[in-house]
Formats: C-alpha cells, sequence, structure tokens
C-alpha cells in the first residue's frame, strides 16, 4: 500500500525503465512493468517499490510483497520470487531518488493570497507562491520558484533565493538566504541573540544585536529552531547544512557546509564548525570553540573543548569516544566492587 | 482567594453535596454549604475548597483557612476545626473532578471568524468554533465541538475528531486526529522529518517522507511541541499519550496508550514505547529501540538499548536505576581519595 | 564596516565626545570626532567605535583599523596609533552603551494595523503599535508605547505594562506583565501547564490550570520559549529576569530579579529561584527545589536538590563544582587503569 492518497498524490504510473534510470540501476532484459508508488518494505504490494538498507529488516524482505526492491548486492539473493530486484551499492538513496519521481516537491503555485501583506517595495520573483496571512516586510527580495507557506513573516530587507520555502508560520528577519532554502513550521530565523551585559548591581543592559543570519544554497532549518543573528558580524549556516528541530544557534555561529545538527542541539555563541560536522541530538557546545571538519559529536554530549577534525567525541564533558566508554565500563566494573574490593551485584 | 476573575470565571456556587458527589466523597450529615471556587492549600478562604496530596504541605493543612479539604484518612486529623474533610483516597484527582465543577472546560462557540480562511470543500462539525485567521485546509475535516484558536493551521485532508482543541498558532498537517486532541500553542505535528541520505561527496539528498502522523484519542501534545510524519508508514502515539512542551517526536516513532513524556525529551526515528511508558525531562532516546510498557526512563536519560517492560532506568548512558546509581555513589567515593588510596576531601 | 543598512539604519554621525559620554569615559584634549556606527573590532574603519573585553582578541586590537576602540586599562597601551583609545572598566558595558546611541530601540509608530482583530473593551496605551494580524483579546489592557508584532497575540484579560514588546508570531494568555517586558518571536506564556493526575485504569485526567503568569518589570522570554501559567497560584519571573530561546518554565515556578536562563533550560513546576540565578544551558532542575540567590547551575546540569546560595553547582545529579571536577578527574585516570591496577592507553 502506497502513500495515503488524502495527503500524497503519487505521479504514477511510472515505468520500471525511468526507475531505473533514477536509481542508477542496470536492468535485466524484460518488460517494462509499471509501477503505482514507492511503499516500506513491509507494506509494499506488486505495484510498488521499496528498499533494503542494512540488515535491520532482512526478514522483511524475504516476505515482502512488493513489485521491485532496492537492494545492496549482498541482500540480492535474499528478494523473493517475483520480485524484481534493483541492485545498486546505495539503496537509500537510491529510493530518495525514485521516491521523488512518484512524489516531486511540488510546484509553487503563482499566485499571492489576497490576505498576504507584501510591502510595495517588496520584490517576489516569477513563479512565487505566498500563502494566506503571511507578511513580507519592506524591501524584501524573495526569488522565483518559492513558497512562503500560512501566516509565514519575511522581515523587511531579507533576501530569500529561488526555491526556497517557508513552512507555515516560520519566521525570518535581519537575514540573507540563499537558493534552495528551507524553514520548517515554526522555525525562527534572525532573532535578537541572548546579548546582555550585566552591571555590578546586577542589572542587564542589552547590547544592540547588529549583525545579520547568513544562509548558504540549501540549508534546511527544522520545525521550531531557533538560529539568532549576530551580535556584531554575522551568524553564517554553510551551504547545504541541515538543522533538525527544536535546535538553538546562538549569535555568530558559524558552520561550513553540509553540517548535519539533529534535534534540541544548542550551540553556543561564536561556536565554529568546519564541514561536514555532525552533532547528534540533544548535544551541547559551549561557545567560541572550534570544531574540525568531518568531526562527529555524539549525542547529550557536552563539548566544553575544540575539537579536532575528523574526530569523534562523546560524554559530558566530551572526550574521544574511545576512552569515554572505557571510563563507563570501569564505572560500571566498580560498581560490581564493594569498597574492600569484593565483588558485589550485577557486574 | 480563588482564580482571578480577570482570566477565570469560577461557575459558583456549587453545594457541598455536587462537591463531594464529583469527588467520590461520602458526606457526613450536615448543611449543604455553598462553595465559591477552589483554592490553593496556602490562599483558600471558607468558600473555597483545597486539597492536600502528600505530607509536603502538612503545615499548611494545619493553618488552611479553607471552607473545606480534600485529604487522605491519615491527614484528616490535621484538618483545623471549622474546615470540613472529605476524605478520599485520591485527594489530588478529587481535586481535578471538584476544579471542573467550578472551572469546565469552556464550551466552543459555534462559529467562524470572517478572518478564518476555510477551503471551501473542508468539513466543519456542528458546534465547532474557529478563531481569527485560522487556515482550514482543502478537504480537511473537523469534528464536531471543536476549538480552532486564534491562526491556527489544519493542513489540507487533515481530519480531526470531534471535542478536539487547537490552540493559538498550532499546526497539524499529513494527521487523522481522533476525539478529544489537544494540541497547545505553537505545537507542530505533520512536519517533514529529519529524512535525508548524504552522498559520498557530502551532498544530503531529501528522502521525500510520505507517512503521516496518527493519533489517538484524548493525545495532548505541548506548546512549541513538534512531531514529524513517518517517512513511509506513520508516526502514531496511542490514545490519551501525553505530551508536554518542547518535545520532539522523530518519524515514525510509535507510542501505546498513555504515554507520558515530559519537556524536551527527544525521542528518535522509529523507537517504540509500549503503554503507559513514562519518559522523564529531557531525556532522550535513540532510534528504533523498543521500551517496554510501564517502563520509567530517568531526567536527563540517554537511552541506547531496548528497555524491558516495567523497568526503570537512568543515566546516560542508560542503565537500571539500581545500578547507575550505585555507580554514582562509588564515583562520589572514589573522587574523595587520592590515587594512593588514602582520603583525601570531602567524601 | 558598520551595520548592514539592508536592516540596521545607524542614527549617525554622533560625536566623540557624546560617545564618550555614554560610555563614561573620560576623554583626553582633542578634536571633537564624527563617527558613523560600532564595529567588530576585526572589521572597523576609521569611521566606528570597537571594543575589547578580556584578551581574546588582543591580537585584532594591534591589527585594527577602527578610529575609536573601548578597551580596558591595560590594553590601552596595545592601541594603534592613529586609533583613540577609550579607556573603561568595563568595556563590554560602555559598547551597548554606545551602540544604543547609534542603534537605539526603534520608537513604535503608533498605529493599528488595519488586519489586527482588537475586541472592543481592549485597552491600547498611548505610542503602542500594532501590527498586521495580531490579535488582542476581550479585556486586555496594553499599555503605552508597547510594539505588538506581525500575529502576536494577547489573550483576553492580560495585562502589558508599558514601552514592552510582541515579537512576531509571540502568545500571552493569563498574564499580568510590568514595563518593558519582551517576548521574543513563537515564545508562548501562560500555556497551560503539565497536569494531570493517573487513574489506577491509567487514564490521565487533567486538573484545570486556574493560575496565571506574574512578569515582572524588564522581563525577557527567548525564541521559542515556553512559561506554563500556575496550577493554582502563579507563575512569577522577578523583575529583569531574562529567558534565552527554546526554555521550559513549568507550573508555578517562581524566580527572583535578574535570573539568567540560557537556552534550552528546563525548569519543573514549583522549583523556586532567589535572585541574580544563573542557569547555563541545557540544565535541567526537578520540581519543588529551591536554589539560593546568586547560585550558577553549570550547562547541561541535572540538579535534583536545593543548591545553597552563592553556590556553583555541576553535573547530572548536580554535586558542587569542585567535587564534580575532581570525581571526572578521576574517572578519566581510572579509565586508563586496567582492572589489576597496571596502567593501559592514554590517561
Amino acid at each position: 500500500m502506497g502513500a495515503d492518497p488524502r495527503f500524497f498524490l503519487a505521479h504514477g504510473p511510472i515505468a520500471l525503465s525511468a526507475i531505473a534510470a533514477a536509481a542508477g540501476v542496470t536492468l535485466a532484459e524484460g518488460e517494462d512493468r509499471l509501477f503505482a508508488d514507492v511503499a516500506p518494505l513491509g507494506d509494499a504490494g506488486p505495484q510498488e517499490v521499496a528498499f533494503l538498507e542494512g540488515r535491520r529488516m532482512l526478514a522483511a524482505l524475504r516476505e515482502t510483497r512488493a513489485g521491485a526492491v532496492l537492494v545492496a548486492a549482498a541482500a540480492a539473493k535474499d528478494v523473493p520470487a517475483g520480485c524484481i530486484a534493483l541492485v545498486t551499492e546505495t539503496p537509500q538513496l537510491a529510493y530518495a531518488r525514485v521516491a521523488a519521481l512518484f512524489h516531486p516537491r511540488p510546484v509553487p503555485v503563482a499566485s499571492i493570497h489576497p490576505t498576504a501583506v507584501v510591502a510595495p517595495d517588496a520584490r517576489i520573483g516569477a513563479g512565487t507562491e505566498i500563502g494566506p496571512y503571511a507578511v513580507i516586510g519592506a524591501g524584501a527580495e524573495i526569488g522565483e520558484d518559492c513558497v512562503i507557506g500560512a501566516q509565514a513573516v519575511v522581515g523587511g530587507g531579507c533576501v530569500l533565493g529561488a526555491r526556497s520555502v517557508l513552512r507555515a508560520q516560520a519566521s525570518m528577519e535581519y537575514c540573507i538566504a540563499g537558493a534552495g532554502v528551507v524553514l520548517h513550521q515554526g522555525a525562527r530565523v534572525g532573532n535578537e541573540g541572548f546579548g546582555f551585559i550585566t552591571t555590578k548591581a546586577g542589572e542587564h543592559v542589552t547590547v544592540p544585536q547588529i549583525g545579520r543570519v547568513i544562509l548558504g544554497d540549501g540549508v534546511e532549518i527544522g520545525a521550531n529552531s531557533c538560529v539568532d543573528r549576530g551580535a556584531g558580524g554575522d551568524t553564517v549556516l554553510g551551504p547545504g547544512t541541515r538543522l533538525d528541530n527544536l535546535v538553538q544557534i546562538g549569535h555568530n555561529v558559524k558552520t561550513g557546509r553540509g553540517c548535519v545538527i539533529v534535534a534540541q542541539v544548542g550551540i553556543a555563541g561564536s561556536a565554529e564548525l568546519g564541514d561536514y560536522v555532525v552533532v547528534a541530538a540533544q548535544a551541547g557546545l559551549v561557545g567560541h570553540i572550534k570544531v574540525g571538519a568531518q568531526a562527529r559529536i555524539g549525542a547529550q554530549a557536552g563539548v566544553m573543548n575544540d575539537v579536532p577534525a575528523a574526530t569523534d567525541v562523546v560524554g559530558s564533558p566530551a572526550w574521544p569516544a574511545r576512552e569515554t566508554l572505557r571510563a563507563f565500563a570501569r564505572l560500571r566494573q566498580l560498581a560490581a566492587t564493594k569498597r574492600d574490593g569484593t565483588s558485589g551485584g550485577t557486574p
């Protein structure tokens, strides 16, 4: 069973040959069948294409009723008779391409909803769709083929590149964004950061935050995530960087390209990440540290120091992964021994 | 002093007999007094009903000026003279019932605000109230006696059961919800999950997320919490499950009935929780794990493995509670000893 | 280079004498130069004023092209020739004052946008600006010179003091707020807290939440942060207390004045903080504890017990900082030793 047609119109049927081409798979000779949709391995029927990555669902593969399955070579032997094996080194990536055939990103309907409030000097590119109750501020420049969702807010002076999307109730201010940028529901970009200085008497005096947010091409900001503008100078997310939901990015953070920031991570002001850094869920990074390219920060880690490139760190405070895991194991052993060294309880 | 009448209209006066009936309490013979409201134990006056659960506020009980107090039998002797003791095994539950007499959930005013944008083919049930600037999408079906708050968004095709509530600025898309569902302010249901696959060259390719969110009867989603729709197949929250604020639920998570997910918890994709699981504040669960019914996960825990039913786990990584607490105690002892085994500093 | 004029109009030029006066700096005799803006130390040009606090950017100071720099006495010798050293004990505080000369808080444009929905009996103070699609409820009272941003919601009966600001899509309900209060984008104040009692059968019964939120003068609530109203009695944030983004404040929490609650902190119900408490990012506090004045809670701490005044605690569970750091060091040593006591691996 494919995607629920209440919500998802599958753009089928699509021929196996087109599917294979999108997937980068070589087909054996045979009839060019038609397929209706993609579906998960356990749910798919003869008119649907599924995929298997890894070994977790191998049992499901043997029992699948899918018409075709994208699989790695090692799993091809487990594809049931009557099901077409589409062999690829990267099944999930191939699935992404095939699914996009059936469920392409919707083409904007070039229109400005009559209830949208658009400043007279705002510039809206050709093909862009602006939804009900959206607010576009003075001097804003929105590129071609964008989608501005219901009640989304684009602040005065902002620039949004072509093919970008603001989903319902997202807001951006003090922001220059490239092409193909996506702000998910309730994302908040360009807020005033947490910048103040406290007098001896305990009064907090706001420091005007007069920097911007720069979002590279293809940046995505998850639902209800927050990206503060710079205090002076900018907060910069490099091209292709993706934030999950409920992430906090402090003022003047800079990331390289293609970083992955998972849900509920917090990165404090002026921290700098190189290219392709991965920060797992709920981790926290203190301000002003430098994280080298391709470093990987573990879930719930507390990173208090610079992290070298291509290094994995876990724990709070975060240490290189191997040391931390050994420390936890040792702690567990100790918990199982009494103070006099004799064993006690479950090791 | 009862609730502030600026905000809360108490539906009184209500007779003691009705209060006792709602509370499930047997009254001794006596005059059927009238009461004006409920109030906290320390603030209540002779026309108000208070409650005491546990021992924390026992001193406040002895000094209360409340006209009546819901108490457990053991505390009845501490109820001051002139104050009516309403004895029940479950004082706080009884209080919930009594408070609801004075402060019932508001009845919707059947109406569609003239500024609401409602798709022509959307179906709105009898008695439902739709507030200013709400947006109801094509083919949506909203049941009877619902409340759609100011600027709330119901996406195309969504189904919302009777007596449900979307508070101001909540949004739901790709969602089938049962009866009595509540989305609190800024809750985001049905967002596109964090689904992408990364090519060797480091480019993140979005995987179309073509599943839905299924919310059982009585599910509540806290303010600014996020529930991502399924990648393929659904994200499912079982009947009665409640999420606090700022919670993240990843794609394809499934919970049983009556789960309690406290503030700022993150549950990664495809994790499955049984019935009545409690996840305390700020805990994180990795993807694809299974948590058995009635398990309890401690605050700030980092759960990386399956959790058996009816098991308590704490810590990051999370272990069974007893082991973790012993490990922390042992670590504390060790911190107090020097490397040569002699004692140093505060144990 | 100063702030981007797309977004920030600098209110210059401003004379050095005025700058010095705002900064509380004594000037040597000399020409009263004009300055155009403030800028970061590394970017500033001859018409801009920069600052240096601490030693982190000392190298940048030696090479700055700024026309003037606010510095502490110890750094005055590093100010390049041709650059005016403005010597002060508190450079960053002085910078905040000077930056506010060039970038003062915008004066509201007294106006009610034609699309704003304002209840007939709501009272709006002189000079207040209400933006597009804002919703002001019955009986609300908004003071003078406030700014209510696009789509912000002020619930019925709420009181907001003079010179307060609700940024786009913020919402407040059941709230009495003082003067100079700021709710940042998507902040949610007055939500129904996570209050329910569970029956033996596992059903969660909502406890009506009939308290309010009281915000003192100058309180700031960060973007997408949530402050739940009291269950009975109020949630109270003392004057000058500031919340960063994505913070959760549970029902009936009380803080003293000037507390600093950093991003993604969670404070559970009925916890009480004294004056000037600092809670660092991602920390969690359990309910009903008392944190004394000027205590400091470390990032990611898990505070499960009362904290005495002026005490620093770190870790989860949180202990006094010195003990925790010693414990971590000891754990690290142990990780480097084998079970038989011999050394192994990197210490």
